[in-house]
C-alpha cells in the first residue's frame, strides 16, 4: 500500500448542494485513512456546512495552498474569496466566480502534482460565464485547459456505475440536429475512444462494446430510418476490422429491457437522452460522470446544482461519494495499465482473441 | 365476487415464444379460479407446449368455439389451422396466417361478448402481412377493427407496470422525423387522451401527468432547441387551462434519475426510445403494453417474438403473466368508472381541485 491518494474536490456552485454533499461525503472518521481530501473553496462556507450537515467529522486543516495538505486530515484550501454572500438557489456573480476560482485552483494543483484526481461539485452553467470563462461546462473547460503542444486531448463523457458504462456519440444537441451529426467516422471514433478508455481506465483487457441504434427498432429494415445501414453498421464493421469487439446496433428499449448491458464492458449511445435516461433510471443515485480522454482523472456526481433543495439538508451525497471512490479506482486502473503497457510480453498475451458470442435473449416490441 | 372474467389469449407467432409464455403463465392449478382463460390457437401446438414447458397443469378443454368455454378449465379454441408446420425462429407464411387467424377469432369473440379482455402473444410484423392484413402491428389492426359508425376510437400505446405508466406522443418514426411531428395540438391531444385513460382505466380520480421535454436539458433556454418553448409548454398551458393537472416539461434523464415519476400517475414521452428505454430499464420483465382508447381491453407482453430462444424452454413468462392480470385490473377499473360516471353526484365530488405541488429534488446534468 502506497501513500494516500490526494483527492482534490472543488466546491462547485456555492448556492447549490455542493457544500452539503461534500461535507456529508467526508463525514466519517475513517476517511483520512482511505484517501487525503483537499477541498478547494471557502473556510467560512465549509465550516458552516460542517456544522449544519455533519454530526461527527474527522479533523479539518484549513490551508492556503494545496502543497500544505496533511495526511490524516480533511484539508480545505481557503481560496480567499472575501465575504462571499450566500443566496441558496440563486444565480449570483459571486457564486459563478467562486466556482471558477476553485476549478482553476484544482487544475493548477493537479498540473503541479499536488493532487492526484479531481472531483467536481456541480456548477451552474449560466452563473460561471465571464469574459475569461466561456465554457458550457466542466468537460469543455478541462479539455481546453489540458491541451499542450504535445497533447490535444479530446474529452469523452462517460456515465457509469458498477454495472453499466455509457458513452455518447453526440452530447448536447437539439434532437433535430442529431441525425446529421451521426457520421460513420464519428461513430467509429467514439467506438475507438471508448475501447481505449475501457482498457486504460476500467481494467478491461478485451472490452466488449455494445452500440445502440439511432432509430427505434434499429430502423426496422429502413422503414424507420436508414442511419443504421448507412452509417452505424459500416462503423461497427470497420471497428471489427480493426480488431475491436463491437456488437450491435441494438434497439435501445430492448437492450435495456433484458439486462443485455451486463454482457458488455461499455455501451455507446447515439445521443444524450437515449443513453442517459435509461442509465440514470438504472443507476439511481449511484451514477458517476467521468471525463475520459484527459491527462488526469476527473469525475463528478451525475446530477446538477439542485437549487430547489440547496442548503436545506435534503441532498443525497451518494453520487458525490461514488464520484470520489470511482476517481480513485480509475487512477489505480490507469497506473496498473501503464505498468502493464511497459511490459510488451504481458501486453501481447492480453491481446489474444476471445470468444465474442453474446446472448440477447429478447427482441424489441 | 361476480362470475369469472374470460381472458382471451391469442397464440401470436407460432415460431416465437408465444406458446411457451402462454403455457407457463397458465401452469398453476389456481388459475381457473382466478379467471377463465380462452386460448385462440392450435390444439396440437398447445398440447406440445404443455408437455414441454409445464409440469403440472389445470384441466384443459379443447373447444371449437369460444362460446363453449367452461369455467374451471383452461379452454383452448382449436382454430382448425391444418397441419401447421413449426419452424422455430423463422418467418413462415403459415405462422403469419395462424397469427392473424387467432387475432381475428379473438376480436370476433370480444365483439360477441364471448370473452371480456384480449391478451395477445407477440407477432412478427413481416410474417403477418397478406393481401387482407396490412397493419404494422396489433395496435393499428385493433384500432381499425373497432371502428364503427358511432365510434372512431384512436388507440394510444401505454407501457406500464405497478410504478410507472408511459404514453408516447409519437411512436414508430425515424429519429429525424420526430421534431416535425411534435405539434402543440398533438401534444395537447396526447395529454388529454392520457388523462382520460388514467381516469377510466387506472382508477386515478385526478391524474397528475408529467410531460417530458423533446430536447436534452429541456432545450436549455433555446440553446438546445426551441420545441419546448414553442410547442410543448403552450400545450401544457392549454391543458392546464382545461383543468388538467399537467407538469413539465422535464428533462428525461433527470426525471428518471430521481424517481420523480413516482409522483405522477402518468408520464408522456415525446418519442419511442425516450419513453421506452428508461421504462423497460426500470420495469424489467414486469412491463406490460396496453392499447388504450379501444372499446375493449387489450394488453400484451412488452417484448417481441424472441425468435432466438423460441421453443427452447428459456422464455420468461413474467411479462405475459402481468399482461393477463393487468388486463383484468383494467377491466375492473373501467367497470367501476362507468358505474361512478353514471352517478353525477359522486363525479362532482371527484372533480374538486387538489393541491398540485410536486417535488423534483434534483435537476439534470
Amino acid at each position: 500500500m502506497g501513500k494516500n491518494i490526494k483527492v482534490g474536490i472543488t466546491h462547485g456552485d456555492i448556492n447549490g448542494v455542493g457544500y452539503e454533499i461534500i461535507v456529508k461525503s467526508l463525514a466519517d472518521e475513517k476517511i483520512p485513512e482511505l484517501f487525503t481530501p483537499i477541498v478547494f473553496g471557502s473556510q467560512k462556507l465549509f465550516e458552516k456546512a460542517r456544522k449544519e450537515f455533519a454530526q461527527e467529522f474527522p479533523p479539518v486543516e484549513y490551508i492556503k495552498n494545496p502543497a500544505q495538505a496533511k495526511e490524516g486530515k480533511i484539508n480545505v484550501v481557503d481560496l480567499q474569496l472575501g465575504d462571499l454572500p450566500l443566496s441558496p438557489g440563486n444565480i449570483t456573480r459571486e457564486s459563478g466566480e467562486a466556482a471558477v476560482a476553485a476549478l482553476e485552483a484544482a487544475v493548477k494543483a493537479i498540473e503541479e502534482k499536488e493532487i492526484d484526481v479531481i472531483v467536481t461539485a456541480p456548477i451552474n452553467k449560466a452563473a460561471v460565464q465571464t469574459e475569461t470563462f466561456h465554457f458550457p461546462g466542466h468537460t469543455e473547460y478541462l479539455e481546453a485547459k489540458s491541451q499542450t503542444e504535445e497533447q490535444q486531448p479530446r474529452a469523452q463523457m462517460i456515465l457509469f456505475d458498477d454495472n453499466l458504462k455509457v458513452a455518447l456519440v453526440t452530447t448536447h444537441l437539439p434532437l433535430n440536429k442529431i441525425s446529421e451529426a451521426i457520421t460513420r467516422d464519428r461513430v467509429l471514433d467514439s467506438i475507438e475512444r471508448l475501447d481505449k478508455v475501457l482498457r486504460s481506465d476500467f481494467g478491461s483487457e478485451r472490452p466488449k462494446i455494445a452500440v445502440l441504434s439511432l432509430n427505434p427498432h434499429c430502423g426496422d429494415h429502413g422503414l424507420l430510418g436508414n442511419e443504421e445501414t448507412e452509417v452505424i453498421i459500416p462503423a461497427i464493421e470497420e471497428a471489427e476490422n480493426r480488431g475491436l469487439l463491437v456488437f450491435g446496433p441494438y434497439a435501445a428499449d430492448g437492450f435495456f429491457a433484458t439486462g443485455a448491458y451486463r454482457n458488455f464492458d461499455g455501451v455507446l449511445a447515439m445521443y444524450h437522452d437515449q443513453g442517459l435516461a435509461p442509465f440514470k433510471a438504472l443507476a439511481g443515485e449511484y451514477g458517476v460522470n467521468f471525463t475520459a480522454g484527459l491527462p488526469f482523472v476527473r469525475t463528478s456526481p451525475d446530477h446538477g446544482t439542485a437549487y430547489d433543495i440547496a442548503w436545506k439538508g435534503e441532498a443525497d451525497p451518494t453520487s458525490m461519494r461514488e464520484a470520489i471512490y470511482k476517481a480513485i479506482d480509475i487512477l489505480r486502473n490507469r497506473e496498473r495499465y501503464a505498468r502493464a503497457s511497459r511490459n510488451p510480453l504481458r501486453k501481447a498475451r492480453m491481446e489474444k482473441g476471445q470468444d465474442k458470442s453474446v446472448d440477447l435473449t429478447k427482441d424489441t416490441l
